[in-house]
């Protein structure tokens, strides 16, 4: 399995945040072609000190494969039009493939 | 469900830092008390730009209070004390709460 994470920091009004994130982007995001789960976090802090993020999202694909055809759809354009409405400045995001004990593909 | 999530920089050495944490560090770290999945990932890259991030492990336990109680134990020390030693410098953690697609607690 592989994923695109996408994290974000905090928001000035929460409220309205979530009210975008929750109530349409998540929508959005859900109809994205090959996308297997979604896991969406909301941060509670840091073991020690501060932590910048707010909001971490999970959305998992089979292949590496898979997540390049989601990122090339429309579906995935919609997706990140509406997010940028709203997040721009707050979102960061990387793509991660999972591993094993042992480091290898899981 | 809840997580601690520990995302590591890149290293100056990938080899050397995989052998810590691959060979000691993974075997140290499933001794802790409650923990109830460990996933770990490579970062491939991002969708745009580059990404500071090498590797991310997400720990999972039951609840705050199965994860405090798992900071507090001896064998989370240890696994930390061991971490320490290789990974000073490259990693950052955060805690956070599984939600659901209205962003209420999963």
């Amino acid at each position: 399995m592989v994923k695109l994470v996408a994290m974000f920091t905090k928001p000035e009004d929460p409220a309205a945040f979530d009210e975008a994130y929750f109530g349409t982007h998540l929508g959005l995001n859900a109809k994205t072609p090959g996308l297997r789960r979604t896991e969406v976090t909301r941060v509670t802090g840091a073991p020690r000190g501060e932590t910048p993020w707010y909001l971490v999202t999970e959305m998992y694909y089979d292949d590496a494969a898979s997540m390049r055809a989601a990122f090339a759809s429309q579906e995935a354009a919609e997706a990140a039009k509406q997010l940028m409405s709203f997040a721009k400045g707050l979102v960061t995001m990387y793509t991660a493939e999972v591993v094993d004990e042992t480091g290898k593909p899981a």
